[in-house]
């Protein structure tokens, strides 16, 4: 996965892993660092972080949409991804910002991987291309079992609704794709404690920042 | 493009063209005298002809969408025509019956190539994986200038909005489509008489009736 577009400015860090991992805390976490560092960040999430990235989430995550062709959701991620980095963070990247994603592609092919209904080479080709294989320069997963990541929720979603085997496989997706480039890839435990992640995060990110805006 | 899939129970008829060319009059005309002589018709059109699609058409046609990523809007048809043809197309074909749609595929490829923005290969690949390749037994193209098509409107949606040139640019690569796969495309001036075209429509459509569901 060291074949991909890379800006030449700005720095693109995604959060992956299951729910209830704790993401969204990190993201902030280290946007607060990041800021504190003097640099400009930009802090989103897939899907729904446009305006219609917003009406698409409403749609694959609401459990009034009830079923959808495998195929219509692959594709309904792959337009809230387009219109993501078109419109928000390649503009974000190329004034020099630090872009901090909660969720990218490894997220649909993981997810839909571990609906294993579409062929999982057709559906990485259908999300690189709404991104134009626009890729982190790192991914940190943060590995939880299902079952404590999910029992954290009430209400679920679509997705979340899913069952533990389909959250399993989803998670064995996220470490593999981590196991084949260790250069892009930071695995942590979600289970330590928050500190300990944000420092280990932190780490990471740091020597990526001299070609970050200030 | 006879290598497509096709349905081996059904038949399969698109009606394409510009703005005001009277597809929507001439797929109804069809339908009435299907039914008359005995066939189970679905009269069908694309995008919003289901739950979802109803929600991208609102998203692709309302002015106030915007500017979308070409990608976006894209990817946002090709979802449409997935649930579409997964939901709705091929579960009829399947009882055996006549779908008759306005528009499908080649309205995608013809006003995204008329956008010329994206590589036209790429979107073609993306409608072909969005449909599974289905293709229609007959597409029948109503050509019409675009000033004259146009003229019919008073409230133009995002696509109607567009300039002539895109328009005229749409309709010759419907045109071309035509010109390249006589098989399976039948060409109608859109300014002759409703009943001469219809005639001519019914005379395309009759052969293929031996294989639909009576």
């Amino acid at each position: 996965m060291t074949d991909g577009t890379f800006t030449d400015t700005g720095v693109f860090v995604c959060f992956e892993g299951g729910e209830g991992a704790g993401k969204s805390t990190q993201s902030r976490l280290l946007a607060a660092w990041l800021q504190e560092q003097g640099c400009a960040v930009r802090l989103t999430f897939e899907p729904g972080d446009t305006p219609v990235g917003k009406q698409l989430r409403g749609i694959v995550l609401d459990p009034a949409t009830g079923d959808l062709s495998p195929r219509t959701e692959a594709l309904l991620y792959a337009a809230d991804k387009a219109e993501h980095v078109d419109t928000l963070v390649l503009p974000a990247l190329r004034r020099g910002e630090v872009v901090i994603t909660d969720r990218y592609v490894d997220s649909s092919l993981a997810y839909q991987g571990a609906g294993r209904v579409l062929d999982v080479g057709e559906v990485t080709s259908l999300q690189r291309w709404a991104t134009g294989d626009l890729r982190p320069h790192l991914t940190v997963v943060l590995d939880v079992a299902p079952e404590q990541g999910l029992g954290r929720f009430e209400g679920r979603d679509r997705i979340e609704a899913e069952s533990v085997d389909f959250h399993e496989r989803a998670r064995q997706a996220f470490l593999g794709f981590a196991a084949a480039d260790h250069d892009h890839y930071l695995v942590l435990d979600a289970r330590l404690p928050v500190d300990e992640i944000a420092a280990a995060v932190r780490e990471r990110v740091a020597p990526l920042l001299g070609q970050a805006a200030r």
